[in-house]
């Protein structure tokens, strides 16, 4: 077990370089938002685009389109039901669940057109509707983000037995993909390689909902920007929480949208951090 | 006659237990919002999750779906003519009637499927509908939140009588079930089991349209995550006018969205109040 | 001629009565926002709401109910084609004009319901139709808020005779219910009983559109609330560029939306002012 | 090459004169956003308000409507497919492209009915259209906004060859009307008459979706309020790097919206430094 330090988030959010271009950092394709749960793919965005991928497209039920862009305008938006598939092929990452509720079409969609070059963070429904239909990961970088009951779902885990970390490394050899696992609780845990890291900051004021829909966009907009894909997840993963504890001195509820709008202010002081500890580097880049 | 005071409140809203997930806040359902008076959902909805419920669903007439994710993306909206049944069902609490107008049908659906393990906050017109149609208060844990006009209108009490705390003890002797009555007026009141409870603070900079959606939307909230139910009115009550007292130290009129938007960090305080007076209390919630 | 001195806005906006609730500070009915100039009636209710009316309904084309809601959950909205003239009833203050258009239907049903003890505040294209359609004043306590090309059509005085004070006094004197007259330009005057009273704040910042509608929001908030009506327009217009010249340091133009946000705050400065140096009043207010 | 400078910038943003009005600072209408592309319009406009144009209207679909006033009352919205030659009549400034798509009628009506006197800046999927079609530059005062890939398209001046300044300058002869080309990179230039302008500030923190349509929307409320054309989009791009560069001290990502919303301080900024520097000046505006 390792503890998911600041070090390692602050390793990865390194300063950009200067001759990058919005392509560098990634097309993140967000799948998700039916007709009652277009909040979630709102959550979803934000987080996406305040971590800073390049360019953020979500695929949705065509009603939730006004209060995508009546908040993001940064965001493009397409029907999920018809122009899925062309939009695929543009991405780099892609995130398909939160919100999705029972559109298994859609889901389907998604597991037939991803590539083995592409990054497919699975999460919320989506991972319902796959443990039910008995669905098969597909050939790609998977990222797997349940909570608790959705794991018991899809990982065959029961929720007494994710305590025991090799019950968690059991359920995932069994994929072929060697997928990562964000294991969401109120101790998070992520699951890569052969290592688990543990998630030591962040508290219950996160306890709302929403929060894993935050969680899941910030994933994206880390795998689009920063390579290799193992660290982009857990530096994610940790600022989500280091955020969310950062706020909590003056909140006692840590809203997800407030959470996102936190995103830019806190990269840029951990960039910043590499630059003063870590003078060689920052010539290299400019 | 009990004051309203600041410790009530501060006793009320402690330091979240580590191990707590959004199911320990509980799921508040909002009923109300006809095709004109969206707004009074959309407050009751922001004063429901930043106070910090677990999850909120805005059951609406579907024209107002936009407008809510547009403001607020952590609610899910569903459409009250067609989903409501199913949706009680997973209720925790469920708040009926800001700005619901006439729409009868709504209010019967709540009266028929709420269970006597729910708490149920009736507002605005569902309380005049009820009392029009003599609707009888259903077998649930019930909270009141007329102003004046409506609780002449449903406790049958003249507004001239209000004024004695014995007529409005007699009006609430009728109701078989214990509802908890708050009556709200430039000095709001709330009756609880056998005592009457004054409200000192807040002021007429609260006198604006939308004060009582985002007042029972934050009843709804902390009746959620706070049990038992009667101290978590009265915390209720307490913060939202002591909010708007300190918020009308700039401003001439406090308006309900910045009421709303202020609950987190008020709340924080009085959590950290209970910490540097009680540390044996925090030991046991570490 | 008279300066419109901070003075005469103190002393309009004293320190609400602490037994006051939303009734005492009037509902405001804004009419106007055709299919494309829905932001006029924003701009009018956000003045509005901000000010401190008690109430605020819009009335305007039915493809507006969105974004008003997504911005301003307090306001109730109504088709301004099918349920006007009952709306019409309930208003102390009725504000028509603002991005209307050559919407004559609605404008003639606001000019024959209106009745003599309700304020009327006519503006932008409610003067232009006005104008061109021939059409008298109502008998009701109207205000004109026209700018120069407005008030050139509709009191029959050119824009190069505006400058004099006695062509605008006769146009005034045609007017059998004794209008009072917003003359807005880079210089605004107020024509109010027999003093004509010259704006000396605010500046170029403000020449950018929308400007007007927030003014005219503003004075049907102050109408709603402080009597007598004459003052209240006073203090009204002095807020609106006093605000903007406050704003207008740290801002190279200040928008309309940008003044309407700031407007609790002023207003509670000046209502301060008035405690400190009479606090006789104060007293008796409480 | 000349270093595009501070100083340029605030020789262009003087203190406003004292007696004008919205329609000394110009209107600027804004063509484009298709169905899905709605965002790219809202970040046109936004740029365009806060700039300080007198007036904007967005010819765009109508689907986009709502999302645009819930951001920006201050907007007037038309529908591109039925009142777009109307609109452009009005127009001083017309920006065309910003997330445009397709819409080649959309763009034909704008070319065919700009007149020689009116401002037509040409962005983004407009000038891969007018490539794609070989449609010629039409007789106006037309600045061209494309990033290198568009340049490759409309200019064909391969992405290496647009290393070289006198490759692009060889494509501007060719047409006929002296566009000036603001060519965005990771170092923007703009070609003038016989200057080529170097931008020096900005970083990479703007590298991500939307940055260009904020860009666009500035140059178009420059070219609105300040003559000559040259000089106000030489200053439009200047700001817009700068104050990236001003919120990059805390910012990992400087997203569009961001940025429109700080330019009036920062205009406000430049124009308080010119009065300070050029007393005489000042006094000749007042």
């Amino acid at each position: 077990m390792i503890n998911l330090s600041h070090e390692l988030a602050a390793n990865v959010i390194t300063p950009r370089n200067r001759d990058s271009f919005k392509g560098t950092y990634g097309h993140v394709l967000i799948v998700g938002g039916n007709a009652n749960l277009g909040g979630a793919v709102i959550m979803n965005a934000q987080a996406a685009v305040q971590s800073g991928a390049g360019l953020v497209t979500v695929a949705t039920d065509l009603t939730n389109k006004t209060a995508i862009h009546a908040r993001l305008p940064e965001v493009m938006v397409v029907d999920y039901q018809s122009d899925l598939t062309q939009t695929i092929k543009k991405a780099d990452v892609v995130l398909v669940g939160s919100g999705l509720g029972e559109e298994i079409g859609v889901l389907n969609q998604v597991l037939a057109h991803i590539q083995p070059k592409q990054t497919l963070i699975i999460d919320g429904s989506a991972l319902t509707m796959m443990a039910e239909q008995n669905l098969s990961l597909p050939n790609a970088k998977v990222v797997l983000t349940p909570h608790q009951m959705e794991w018991q779902r899809f990982g065959e885990v029961t929720i007494a037995d994710q305590a025991r970390e090799d019950a968690n490394w059991e359920a995932l050899i069994n994929f072929k993909t060697e997928p990562i696992l964000v294991l969401k609780s109120s101790a998070t845990q992520v699951y890569l390689k052969d290592d688990m890291y543990q998630l030591t900051v962040g508290g219950p004021y996160q306890a709302t909902g929403g929060m894993g829909d935050t969680l899941a966009g910030m994933v994206a907009g880390f795998a689009a920007q920063f390579q290799p894909l193992g660290p982009a997840v857990l530096a994610a993963v940790y600022c989500h929480s280091a955020i969310a504890e950062d706020l909590s001195k003056a909140a006692y509820v840590t809203l997800p949208s407030t959470i996102a709008a936190a995103i830019p202010a806190y990269m840029q002081r951990l960039a910043q951090e590499s630059i003063s500890k870590d003078p060689v580097d920052t010539k290299q880049e400019e």
